[in-house]
């Protein structure tokens, strides 16, 4: 076989929940977009669910009609994209709650599904989804007079804690939504780490669920092992990959392995990245293929099966830091190819 | 729905492989490899069998199974991983034929199915895959005695039809094969564009089929269009999306569309990357997020309800350079949340 393996370690995903709902004494929700960014909404929602989260919030209705076939009825399913035209028989169907964005999205819901649930995201400075100040004021008076559920609004740049952005958006948030007795929302995990101010009344960790930074504390949740295809000695001044990319500068052993960027092994990766090989840490040589990787093996012993290019040895930051991306990014991009287990179920 | 409709004109599919089929007088084979570099291994294997192709790639056993099972019977499928540990079962069941690519995938080969189909895939300068030509001198004899379905090798530099590695690696194939009597093959969509000398008996084209360079006269197989879930005015000095990453210079409208890096749209594309609103091109703003993007519409006309991020007024290999990478990513990033839609078929 040289399909590489996903393990997906949902004991971990239950501790990632756990300690982060220990952060607040609030109620902890958990997003689970993208398919629980990227790791199976499937199992990862349930085990979820099982630990006890009550609210789950997804990007599209179309997922949210998913996660309600697999949770079934009682847990609430937010859908960040609002209504949309189109959406209003699975928001139905599936008894979705849309988070609405505007006054378009406010007046197609309340037209089309009076008395359905719904929740309002506000813009507190993002400038990316929800109600602009003025256009809440304006709306306002009639949106609660619907009962919303939620209001809402994200940070900007909460994994920068010392960033003002994070004081500013507070405060509109406050001002936007203060005395409406409707439950609040704001911190998603890095929002959660800026302590109990952020905190109101339900946060929605995503990242951290899933063991990324900002929660530095996160828990190991994805371990990925790629075979090796073929080991082949190279002489120095021998070129490895495409583009004669790199060149051995000393006599080295080189390991093909079964992944690359098809897999979601992002190919900027290729000069800075690295794999390990029992206790060695492997450079990537030359670039990453679509369906293969070149490593260095010269400081390995013996000739090792398989690579590991996420775990316990390389987080999902520090493959991401290779890549010049974040963690969110290597998490989604995870390929349809891999061998997925789930453990600690 | 705020789903982001992808397109694949299969009808567009067959044109390429028609046109690169054209370029050559030896047989056309397909690289299916990688779900069809995306675009699903179904639908495009389907159609390329119609067209007339018999023979396919892929890279795993595991992803040659599945394509045992689209077209049944008949078609010969090659598998570039060749022979791993623990692939006997499925290439066996499966009719699929490993190039093999060691003296220890050849013995594993020969060993666990004898008289099984097989072919050899030999290194002639990039290092990746393939027997070195001192493995080859030893075993060659061995080898050809078991009949061979293909001798075949890979070309490190054929994007760039100037660079020496070219001649080089054509001169190695020919020394390592010449009299073998056995079908060869060494171009893939690049090498079918060197010229006749690198078509041999069989060329492999992959990229050109999916409409990415180097095939410039390729046509347009992919169309990817995005809902716009809300559009803002925003004015001089406000900042849109993560990271207050993007500060307007002067009042504009924003909108928000509903994909993001979580659906392949790679997160490095932020600072140079477009989109198409009609006949107008919109900037991206901001950093990409995991569901969203904002763009620069202020020199649209009306509301668009979506935009175009790849289409025929924006390739791949377009959106690729934005991102700092080759079209081959962008094909295969592309994520499972869109709603497919295959055409022409």
């Amino acid at each position: 076989m040289a399909q590489a393996r996903l393990s997906i370690d949902l004991g971990e995903l239950r501790a990632n929940w756990r300690a982060l709902n220990a952060l607040t004494s609030t109620e902890t929700a958990a997003v689970v977009k993208a398919d629980a960014y990227g790791l199976g909404i499937d199992p990862a929602a349930k085990a979820l669910a099982e630990e006890g989260a009550r609210t789950f919030f997804v990007a599209l209705t179309e997922e949210g009609a998913e996660l309600r076939r697999v949770l079934g009825d009682g847990p609430t399913i937010n859908v960040f994209s609002g209504h949309m035209e189109g959406d209003t028989a699975l928001l139905r169907d599936a008894q979705l709650t849309p988070m609405l964005n505007s006054i378009d999205q406010m007046l197609r819901h309340v037209e089309a599904l009076p008395g359905h649930a719904f929740g309002v995201q506000l813009d507190t400075g993002m400038n990316r989804l929800g109600m602009e100040p003025d256009e809440w004021a304006a709306l306002r008076h009639v949106a609660l007079s619907q009962n919303p559920t939620l209001l809402m609004s994200h940070l900007a740049c909460a994994d920068e804690p010392d960033h003002t952005m994070n004081a500013q958006q507070l405060q509109v948030f406050q001002e936007m939504t203060e005395g409406t007795g409707v439950p609040r929302s704001l911190a998603a995990t890095g929002g959660i780490l800026l302590g109990p101010d952020y905190h109101f009344d339900m946060t929605r960790p995503g990242i951290g669920l899933y063991g990324g930074l900002p929660f530095a504390e996160a828990r190991t949740v994805v371990t990925l092992d790629i075979p090796v295809i073929q080991i082949r000695e190279v002489a120095a001044g021998e070129t490895v990959g495409y583009g004669n990319n790199w060149t051995a500068q000393a006599p080295a052993r080189i390991a093909t392995i079964a992944a690359g960027y098809a897999d979601g092994l992002i190919r900027a990766m290729g000069p800075d990245g690295f794999v390990w090989a029992g206790d060695s840490r492997c450079k990537i040589v030359g670039r990453v293929s679509m369906d293969m990787i070149g490593v260095d093996i010269s400081g390995v012993e013996g000739e090792p099966d398989s690579v590991q290019m996420l775990g316990d040895r390389q987080s999902v930051d520090t493959l991401a830091d290779a890549a010049g991306t974040i963690g969110y990014e290597i998490l989604t991009s995870l390929g349809a190819r891999y061998d997925r287990v789930h453990t600690g179920g």
